[in-house]
């Protein structure tokens, strides 16, 4: 447990057309329960207050229409330039390569914006997923250590090759950056998190009330050797 | 693996304030995977199509402004009477003995305006975590075995005697009727119900996908004695 006086409070994610439902609403939920005990502030930032949904092309080119809609609570010219932490969830929408280049442009725009080195007010950055493939294009990554997602993770790693990938890991820390594996892999970086920095007992007692086997070895990881991720 | 012919293509959820994200966003999501190669169409069912908070009366009273809205597509009066299959997630804002009764009844009455039996056209019914609280409401589960959130156990079989509950359980089938375990349990019914219905090879590779480890055994639940259920 690290002292980080005084806690966080002000809490952002960013969620943009396509994202991954897991990837926001896991680490959110632990932090819903934390926040009956702590008081916490959540920001819901988006390109536009419209509200935003997961929806993804396979799904759509299946014939399927089933999609969940978040509604944001701020956008990128509104959201408080002194959040304490930030959370990027992935998801098919966002990645490099599939021609989501263009449309991911204001949220890379506006990570660029914020000092994410850990100097500035933004204290952790926490991403899940492809969400690491989001913060790696602001350069922010570069010379870190950082995972992502198992099954998209070597042509993550290929799109951004000044970022020091660890393939068998369910999440890794490097500084103020905590990047997951994909998709469930958030929920264990989340009780991780919290356990830094507001204690293992409150980490646990929120895992008991929300039921949940946690993962607690950052190293374990049989998705790397499953979705052949080197 | 049962025969389920026509394969389920229609699936409802059913929104309410103060619901958990988790036991929303849980099964949801495995059922996103599921919709990239079979073809399913999500209905997000609520009193009225504004979005729906799932900020709690806890988290207010500890000054805690987190939550997440989602936004309907049809209200209890525009959804369709042909669902295959309905979900629905518990939380806090839904609970009987605590002021939400009242509230609570729009979701009561449309409940019991379908035939939920497995006779008629909804074949499956899942809750998660106290959805199953709703659901006892309608009188569906009388006499039948299920459970719910560990620690909600005991006030829940005291509100609902005549269901048959079933403490010690991460989740309980009895005919076409689902329910699981508190929050996180609902990712392991999902994956459940998806093995049964889709088989097990397609449940275990959305798991993969989503890089969860899945609890396989309905019966395996500490949560019981954690939580002091009886």
């Amino acid at each position: 447990m690290t002292s980080t006086n005084p806690l966080p409070t002000k809490i952002g994610i960013i969620i943009f057309p396509g994202f991954q439902l897991l990837d926001y609403a896991g680490p959110l939920d632990a932090l819903n329960i934390l926040s009956a005990t702590h008081t916490l502030r959540l920001y819901t930032i988006a390109s536009t207050l419209s509200p935003v949904p997961t929806q993804n092309a396979v799904q759509t080119s299946q014939g399927s229409t089933f999609s969940q809609s978040i509604l944001p609570t701020h956008t990128f010219a509104t959201a408080p330039k002194d959040l304490d932490v930030l959370i990027l969830p992935g998801g098919l929408g966002s990645r490099s390569g599939e021609g989501n280049d263009a449309y991911m442009r204001p949220q890379v725009e506006y990570l660029k914006g914020l000092d994410l080195s850990g100097k500035g007010s933004v204290k952790f950055v926490l991403t899940v997923c492809t969400g690491s493939e989001i913060l790696a294009r602001t350069g922010v990554l570069d010379g870190r250590r950082a995972t992502t997602n198992k099954k998209a993770f070597n042509e993550v790693k290929a799109w951004h090759p000044q970022v020091n990938w660890v393939a068998k890991a369910r999440w890794v820390v490097d500084g103020n950056i905590w990047t997951s594996s994909g998709i469930s892999a958030g929920m264990d970086l989340a009780f991780a998190w919290i356990a830094e920095v507001f204690g293992e007992e409150t980490a646990q007692f929120i895992a008991d009330r929300s039921e949940y086997e946690r993962n607690v070895e950052s190293g374990n990881d049989r998705y790397a050797e499953r979705w052949g991720a080197v």
